[in-house]
């Protein structure tokens, strides 16, 4: 029994996920979202969690670029089992040949709470190249 | 007192929304979302009603591009007197110049009933030029 306040919670949920992205713990990632859950980026179709996994695996060995990032929680809301979070994200991935590239960006994600634990069940994620004028 | 299910109620909301914008009707517009809502797109600040008011006026007015669109409901969840949508959207704009311009996407959504009324609260809009590989 987690007897921190949903919104703790939620925040932590938000420091595990960025620090089992930074460190490739694919499973640690995979167990911080719902079996349903729903990705959306721009320009691509979405997401989902089997699709996600063979993205972080490629990521974690070393085959796609490595990604890391900071967030900043704009706003938590908790509905009960449910609640939805804004945050701004910056990230940097450090592509094979050493350059690396910076994105930065807003989130609008909805969390759910199941077995009472919180997870990620649908993220919509609005990063953009930091050349593009800077979101505040 | 609306008797209608709160998903169907959000269906209409929906619809209002898209013929509101189509014939620049402003104020109808605005009275679809809360006083503290938040737009989110990639590559720019976080949208207030306030801003999104005068740029509204402005296509409404004829001195921005007009826009058009029609938008697919992927989902709608109910959680008491908030709610959460994905949709997916395509935009046409036609320019000044006559020149038409296509975006398309997915948005997902957070609305809040207020006084008997489901109003649009914080919203993630993803749309991309469709010269981009189309999601489906």
């Amino acid at each position: 029994m987690d007897t921190r306040s949903d919104e703790q919670q939620i925040r932590s949920l938000v420091a595990d996920w960025m620090q089992a992205t930074r460190v490739g713990d694919v499973d640690r990632v995979l167990d911080l979202m719902t079996e349903d859950v729903v990705f959306l980026v721009p320009g691509r179709a979405p997401m989902r969690k089997a699709e996600f996994a063979a993205i972080a695996r490629a990521q974690a060995s070393g085959t796609v670029p490595a990604m890391d990032g900071t967030s900043e929680i704009m706003e938590v809301q908790v509905l009960g089992d449910w609640a939805f979070m804004w945050t701004h994200l910056s990230v940097r991935a450090t592509m094979p040949d050493g350059r690396r590239m910076a994105r930065a960006g807003h989130t609008l994600t909805v969390l759910r709470k199941q077995d009472g634990k919180w997870r990620i069940a649908r993220d919509a994620n609005l990063l953009a190249p930091v050349s593009a004028p800077q979101p505040t």
